[in-house]
């Protein structure tokens, strides 16, 4: 890497804090009493992260990797899956549930809409499907989906599988409180680490469906990290220094309920400064993860990204897909701090200027320090 | 991690270089130009170790992950697969193979003796299999198998698959030239890495093997690893900062050659020290990654590895499955240097008068320090 770097206010992967880089420290072996003894610690956190009595598997791989583990050990091919296609991710949900060999039901939602939990349970009762697939916080929009409402229109019909991958640790997530059978996890988002690691939740209902699934899997067989976490083991070498840090940022995260106020607090902010800036909020019920706005007919989206990572030495995320061009995405996950947001919104107001876009100056920077200056209340919890 | 900790000449992990653990450096964002021209110098490096014109997939994942992905990019069910089983990671290729719903057909290798090639000739002429699986250096038993002797006699009937897990940058691995159609490695062997990336190298000729398959695959598509590639890109978010180490360990690992025959030197000083300290070498055709010696009848192995750790401070590895108390493996891959090597005969001197494990005091250091004294020669390369 060269010596210039913007920093990242994209929605993963974040900018790791000094203290997690170090907490990777040096290569134990993965079999030694020293890394069991971390691995239990880590077991531990990861229960009171995901809010479940069951099991969190811990595996090297992508967030995207979790999300097969999840598919493979619950869809046998033929299987109904109803998958929800809230936006990228959740259709990648749909592209494993496919590549695993299950019929596939849809629920479509509109770009920055989330799903009517009424729906999921109206069509779980018609379409009967093995199991329900759905984005908690949809990266790819900004958008919410309300994952706890959902649970209970499904009432047990079907297994409920979850991609909290931009949520854990942000908002609000009861694995077993709301009846989640499965969520995946990674690294690079609440977590506030370098990707490369991903988590796989099992609640305490999940077990019969991983035993009963019938395709293939050995790595992401989810059935072998549970019966090595018996012993505070992994089943496969365990990228030792990244559950190193991952304990590390699992104490730093703690107490969970003030991490999700930190970060609800930082959301508003970021809105309110968007909207000082005529910047409209492009999701119904927006994420404390990123915030997402529309681009301004007159604004070049690209051009925009470009020159604040040139010039300002700040990287935000464009859309995606067929959203490119339409939106962009602040991400305020992890360890961003509050002097950070305000120097994104210094950076994105010289930006606009840059852009010859119009807009009141200071008016978005004035509108993120008065959000962040206002006492927390009982709103930052957020939706 | 607590400050104590024993240095480690396992046969993987191993110690990561003070350089390579600040290469991995700061998180830049996957989809950036910096990020582009970083993979981009990493895979002509890889291409360079693995000796091919093909392409090779960088993964989060454990070496089991990228044997999974080889696998599963091979075998349809139905398949025949014939698997050299060496030792314990030969029989992983069987567990796979058997996962993905092969038919397996198999030849054991005595623990520690090399596979004979001409037998896997007649069986591939036999049986007929899609895809012949073997393991270059089979860290289990510390014994290396003649990979471009199999391929030869294999002679194109079959695809060949070999894990190099422990021999990449070890040992000479032609890809190309001995016509290996894919290879698996990982990022805690030879390259000096913490673990957590894998690497499957593509020959030219495996694309249409990779095409033709039919078993469910999303994470480990090689399709669409290779695909990614030619934008200097990987499908799913790179492990960011594992790649810049990554970067570093194939800048340090140049020239070859040199690596190459570093290794030979470091194996035939550690087999010297052995047998002058009473201990046989178990392997016929010994691996330059890992030294395994016979636990003589009157010393306790357990006892042995616990004294190293607690009182010595190195950690040495024991047999796995039926080999634990018959063998120890000295692990001396990555960047072991020649100072270690005469420090970890010094602890094992002093462990094994721990155990009163009769020897004569010194030989084993001196015959280390004689190896290491001795003008690099022809014969350093190498079996």
């Amino acid at each position: 890497m060269d010596g210039r770097r913007s920093k990242l206010f994209t929605p993963g992967p974040v900018e790791v804090p000094r203290e997690l880089v170090e907490a990777a420290g040096e290569v134990v072996h993965h079999r030694s009493a020293e890394f069991r003894a971390l691995f239990g610690e880590v077991r531990l956190g990861l229960r009171r992260l995901f809010r479940t009595g069951g099991e969190v598997a811990v595996l090297a791989a992508s967030g995207s990797g979790a999300m097969e583990a999840a598919a493979a050990n619950v869809i046998s091919p033929g299987d109904r899956a109803l998958v929800v296609r809230s936006g990228k991710y959740g259709g990648r949900w749909e592209e494993l549930c496919l590549a695993y060999g299950a019929k596939v039901d849809r629920i479509d939602v509109e770009a920055g809409d989330a799903v009517d939990p009424s729906e999921v349970g109206r069509r779980v009762r018609e379409d009967r499907p093995e199991a329900v697939f759905l984005v908690h916080s949809e990266t790819s929009t900004g958008a919410l989906n309300d994952v706890e409402a959902v649970a209970r229109a499904v009432a047990g019909r079907a297994a409920v599988i979850v991609d909290v991958v931009s949520s854990l640790g942000v908002h609000a997530f009861e694995m077993d409180g709301w009846g989640v059978g499965l969520a995946v996890a990674a690294s690079q988002k609440g977590l506030g680490l370098p990707p490369g690691l991903a988590l796989v939740a099992l609640g305490p209902e999940a077990r019969p469906w991983v035993e009963r699934a019938r395709s293939p899997r050995y790595y992401f067989d989810l059935r072998k990290y549970v019966t090595a976490a018996q012993e505070d083991q992994t089943p496969f070498t365990a990228p030792v220094t990244q559950v190193a840090a991952l304990a590390a940022a699992l104490r730093k995260i703690e107490p969970l309920e003030e991490n999700l106020i930190r970060h609800a607090r930082l959301a508003q902010a970021t809105r309110a400064g968007c909207r000082a800036l005529g910047l409209e909020i492009f999701p119904t019920v927006p994420s404390n993860a990123v915030t997402v706005f529309r681009v301004p007919a007159s604004l070049d989206a690209g051009a925009l990204v470009r020159v604040l990572d040139e010039e300002f030495g700040v990287r935000i995320a464009e859309g995606q897909g067929g959203l490119k061009g339409k939106i962009l995405r602040l991400g305020h996950l992890g360890w961003v701090g509050e002097q950070d947001l305000v120097r994104l919104f210094e950076a994105l107001e010289g930006g606009l200027r840059r852009c010859r876009h119009p807009f009141e100056p200071g008016r978005g920077v004035d509108a993120v320090r008065g959000a962040l200056a206002r006492p927390a209340g009982d709103g930052d919890r957020g939706p």
